[in-house]
């Protein structure tokens, strides 16, 4: 027998804890009419024929007698976007439902809007379930939206993206094999999914004849005008290279871009004409980013953002924002 | 009361499946001291004093009759790495346990290695959960790691990685806003990235004198010798830049670089200088690395890594891979 570790109750929680859970609220309605509902990720189904589900409730809770006389419940499986309102009813508290939007289910329980999908329950079972009461209620009624789940994790929120292969644990750690060193190297990673998408939008740029720093040039002046040659080139430093005044001459002499006066200082902005090509190009990096988006999938396109906009914050050099605000 | 989705037990499934989960292998041990096993993904905890946990399990499993008469059973909270694993022992089959390094538990329950954590139980409750039994069951021990969790959510395997912000649901759809136009882009994201990375990269490059074109060149071939310059090319061109044979000649200047004869296309190799060049600029790549993968954290690098390679396949313009062989 595996040695075992000693029970400690934190140690406890910390490893019941690893088990994935998506994050519920279950609401009823008490006699006094007066909604309640509580923040609970220990849901699971358990029957198809007849449709079941259940839960767990600690005896010592507030609403613990309500429940426990309740010919109905609702189940609300929440979405990524409800963090807030899963936060508001893990307490306590009389207001939790100021403010949102109910309607009224089976039985008269409240019924939340914005979740990926609610489960309408009869109780069914009551069974021990130590410090807690198991309910385990029949679905009667459920509907579904295309929302992304909110997940839970080891204490904290998560969202959950599709796995694509098997490099997760030890075994995708750096290798020393020359052949292999770079490719599972995040920098690595990174660089190529840039080239490889700034390159869609390369082919585009060739066709209105602009390069990438002309391009930098006139998508940082659609986002926010007058700005001077020294200002861009505040921003794009961090790319290794420079933004030359020939260029931006260039660009002038084409007339998509006017400077504010004849010094080299001079703030420039975008002509009509400028901003109708930056728009022409925009629409098209829209189009491209549907596209992405729809084949990784909503969620898996979520979770990759986020996790960029981590890195993105860990690596700030603290220069000015491309986009005139922080991410 | 809102409309209610007529009753379809495909799409109760499939709502069902909206709540995320964990995965778990749940054995024990038959009268006949076979070892059985099950993945199941209907576990929760459910009473912390006395230490308990729940499970259902389908009547008309083939196992259903050893566990409902087993004293003892162990959860096996499964690894990102486990995939496997979990379909092998999702599946019907007498050879689940073949090559699996056992360990025996409590009762001589068999247990599983590689997990995130497992949990020893002893039977306290079965209850009725209608085509499924309820397995209520007291944890006598139980151990943890530090792997990454398997998550299971809309059917597919999943990894969660830890949430940042609130920007998932509809109300991050891009915005027609110029202001704000390509903040939240997939393509903004990635390019920003790319560059905040590679500009920690390039400041050491610097101090060695490499430019980006010269380092490409050298990391290439440490990663595959005896490249020409035209192949080398090839790998480049999406970069929108080309290596020009200049700048090669000066790294042969330098002793970094040898062609393998007088003419242009002749095969190109490091010396022993260019390759200790290399490998000392690549080290401390490594380093940045684990910087940059322990402030994320290990779940959530895995993940970012696994969403760009899905990135990188939807975006692969069929170029030749930087470092020889596939993503």
């Amino acid at each position: 027998m595996p040695e075992a570790t000693p029970f400690d109750a934190r140690e406890f929680r910390n490893t019941l804890s690893t088990f994935t859970t998506g994050v519920t609220i279950i609401t009823t309605v008490g006699a006094d009419e007066q909604p309640v509902g509580i923040t609970v990720n220990s849901f699971n189904s358990v029957s198809l024929n007849p449709p079941m589900v259940l839960w767990s409730l600690a005896r010592t809770s507030r609403s613990a007698a309500i429940f426990d006389n309740a010919d109905h419940w609702g189940v609300h499986i929440l979405s990524a976007d409800q963090e807030a309102l899963s936060n508001r009813f893990a307490k306590s508290g009389e207001d939790k439902f100021t403010g949102v939007d109910m309607e009224k289910g089976v039985g008269g329980i409240p019924l939340l809007p914005g979740c990926v999908s609610r489960l309408q329950c009869r109780t069914r079972f009551k069974y021990d379930g130590g410090d807690h009461l198991i309910f385990v209620g029949e679905v009667l009624h459920f509907d579904r939206s295309e929302c992304i789940p909110l997940v839970f994790q080891a204490g904290k929120y998560a969202i959950a993206a599709r796995k694509g292969d098997d490099k997760y644990g030890s075994s995708s750690a750096v290798s020393d094999i020359p052949t292999s060193f770079g490719e599972d190297f995040l920098a690595y990673l990174v660089t190529r999914s840039h080239f490889q998408v700034y390159a869609r939008i390369r082919e585009r740029l060739q066709q209105v004849d602009l390069d990438d720093a002309s391009w930098f040039v006139i998508s940082s002046l659609t986002a926010k005008g007058d700005r001077t040659l020294a200002e861009l080139n505040g921003m794009y430093e961090i790319t290794g290279s420079r933004l030359e005044p020939r260029m931006l001459a260039g660009l002038e002499s084409r007339g998509l871009l006017v400077k504010g006066g004849a010094e080299v200082g001079a703030a420039l902005s975008l002509t009509e004409a400028g901003s109708a090509l930056a728009w022409q190009v925009l629409a098209e990096e829209k189009a491209l980013e549907a596209d992405l988006e729809s084949k990784l999938g909503r969620a898996e396109a979520a979770t990759l953002k986020n996790l960029l906009r981590q890195l993105i914050r860990l690596t700030d050099p603290g220069l000015p924002d491309m986009w005139g605000r922080s991410l």
